[in-house]
């Protein structure tokens, strides 16, 4: 039993050309008639090889290939179909059809014991109503099911009526928790690449703190105002996006600090700054650490405050670190050992399905290399030969869960 | 002879309601109906006291008291009455309508030897066309005619078109250098006010130099890029945020260094800046000191393209540091003592049409304070006492100069 690299690679670009536009660039946006066509062409192939397919109320779909003791809990694999706007073709789509990949070979032969169901799980990207994860979180009780379908986009429209106008609510009732989740995706880092593996072992997903913070100075005229007796936002905003430099490399390599954005006013020639906004975006696969580089930023923003200015620190946005299953994490490594496959453990600093999952039930993540990491872009890449690997390792994983 | 400080108030608040509305916000930009309104008001009062008004080709105004000797070249006081847009009402028209005081106060008795131009001067904010002090560099020479008239707003409408519009076109022959230009104004920033002086006697007027520094380096997302392979503009661009200050602070409290403007792109949540934009504003009244500040920048510049960041300098507008003439300075200075009111000497830190002045004919500027330094800001404000005191220094400075 093998994947068929060719089979995978075609199907990744038939999935692809669905949003899809010039350069690789895909359109496939939660609730948008898109990621309607998307469902519906991976409904109509899971069919195809005698699947049955069920959703429910959050759109998540599930595509079932029989085991043969239909009483034990599935294994569920997956990963999602929607994109950003303008994103590329491999972020979800190649756990979704790398998945439908490992359905296909197991399809030809005589079913395992356990069934496997393929996830397609609904707005992982949170690009249009501004939660990521919305139906693995569902899925996991993180998020009640109301305030899912209650959330809006920009435009005023909810879950709810976008899941109605593509035809993607379902009655499947509650989740029960799988045997196991296993989730195949692109890196979205450079990593794999530099390192020159084919594999990432996925050991955690990490926390991550979105910090809203609001600098206020005074404006004033940039050529008559004395140094001592100014008090510039901007060059104080300076010293925080230092200073979070400083805390992430003192947390070591695990520690993530990135100031993403600024907003400067007036931001106007000759006018020193009288007020900044930063996001700062922490991130660690473990919380205390997490806390603890906030703690320090808010130490930080105390000093700025004795210096003059006003400081204001709000958390815009958080998920907690999740833990991967550590005998799925070595079944993973093994299965990639076995297929001579050079592999890494790694945490993913980019949040993902798995993470809800792996809080109910025992969750892996396999990752494959993608050119300088880009992601979230048309350019995002990963070749055929990474695709056809990673899915092998998926296939493997899943027949070695199939068994247990 | 003496200034009517209630006289002045009165004038001050007639001139502020052109333009005006509520909390002291005055819309006066250059070549708008508010600005020829106020060019219209201030030539009828200056003929009610036997002045004659000329215009000239980029629409200077002069409003000229006939001395006893006409032939002897004329001091000229004088300002602006155009403002920002959403500016405050003494920012240049505290220079023209205590101008309008001294050639009223001197109406009243017999005229002095030399004639007293009091000047209005076309677009000294720069708001609407790009370019600031418009009118006095044309009358000093320092920009063409034509280039002046072709200058064009936002809308495509150029300097001679606006100057139709307000029928503000005038034929007087080129300029003729003045006796001697003494411009009185708000400091615009805060030193009179802290140190408790009534009458700043400016030495000089800084030179300016803006610096668009483009930095780029690139965009990746802010979880999976590991710290060591990042190149982040926004924390590169931080450095030369910081850079700026340090190199200000080590030039000495004459020189100013600010970063006024900052883009960063994407500018997204989750994503490393790929690249940032800065405005850079340098200043100094010595062009040595200028200069090497600049070139100190350059070198923190080129450090960080070792460091992999593309770097771009270019100077988007400059102008060099004008002297003011130490006769006059002195003159000025001696009048106030006698007048027994507190003066400091100092730079302006801001641009001003004495700048060009300086540059034709023996120049000096009288400061007075306002408050917390605001200016181009409906707050912006002076007190009717430190008003009337600029007043009396002028009119007592221009008396001297035309006996002279």
């Amino acid at each position: 039993m093998k994947v068929d690299a060719d089979r995978l690679w075609r199907t990744l670009e038939e999935f692809a050309a669905i949003g899809g536009s010039a350069g690789g660039r895909v359109d496939r946006v939660a609730l948008t008639p898109t990621d309607g066509a998307g469902r519906e062409l991976l409904a109509g192939l899971c069919e195809e090889i005698g699947c049955t397919v069920t959703r429910d109320a959050i759109g998540n779909t599930f595509h079932r290939l029989e085991g043969s003791d239909a009483s034990l809990a599935p294994v569920m694999i997956g990963s999602h179909l929607d994109s950003q706007p303008g994103g590329g073709r491999f972020d979800g789509a190649l756990g979704v059809i790398g998945g439908l990949e490992v359905l296909r070979a197991i399809a030809e032969e005589s079913p395992p014991r356990r069934s496997i169901e393929l996830v397609n799980w609904t707005d992982e990207e949170g690009a249009r109503f501004a939660v990521s994860c919305i139906g693995s979180s569902v899925f996991a009780g993180r998020l009640a099911i109301e305030e899912a379908l209650g959330l809006t986009d920009a435009d005023g429209v909810t879950v709810a009526e976008g899941l109605a106008q593509i035809g993607a609510v379902g009655d499947r009732l509650a989740a029960v928790p799988p045997h196991a989740y296993l989730e195949l995706h692109i890196e979205q880092g450079p990593v794999l690449e530099s390192e020159g593996k084919t594999i990432g072992v996925v050991e955690s997903i990490v926390g991550i703190q979105w910090l809203e913070v609001r600098i206020e100075g005074a404006s004033g005229h940039a050529g008559t105002t004395p140094a001592q007796g100014r008090r510039d936002a901007l060059a104080a905003a300076a010293d925080v996006i230092v200073r979070v430099g400083e805390i992430a490399a003192s947390r070591g390599p695990a520690a993530r600090g990135t100031v993403c954005t600024i907003e400067a006013k007036p931001n106007a020639g000759s006018v020193i700054a009288g007020e900044v906004e930063l996001l700062v975006d922490f991130r660690h696969s473990e919380n205390a650490e997490l806390a603890a580089m906030v703690g320090e930023l808010d130490r930080f923003l105390e000093q700025l405050s004795v210096r003059g200015f006003g400081c204001e620190r709000s958390l815009a946005w958080g998920q907690e670190p999740f833990a991967m299953d550590p005998g799925c994490v070595r079944l993973v490594e093994d299965q990639a050992a076995l297929l001579e496959l050079g592999s890494l453990r790694m945490p993913s600093g980019a949040g993902h399905d798995a993470g809800y999952l792996s809080t109910v039930a025992p969750t892996a993540m396999v990752f494959v290399p993608c050119a300088e990491g880009i992601s979230h872009n048309p350019r995002e890449s990963v070749t055929a030969l990474d695709a056809a690997a990673g899915a092998e390792v998926l296939l493997r994983s899943t027949l070695a869960l199939c068994a247990g």
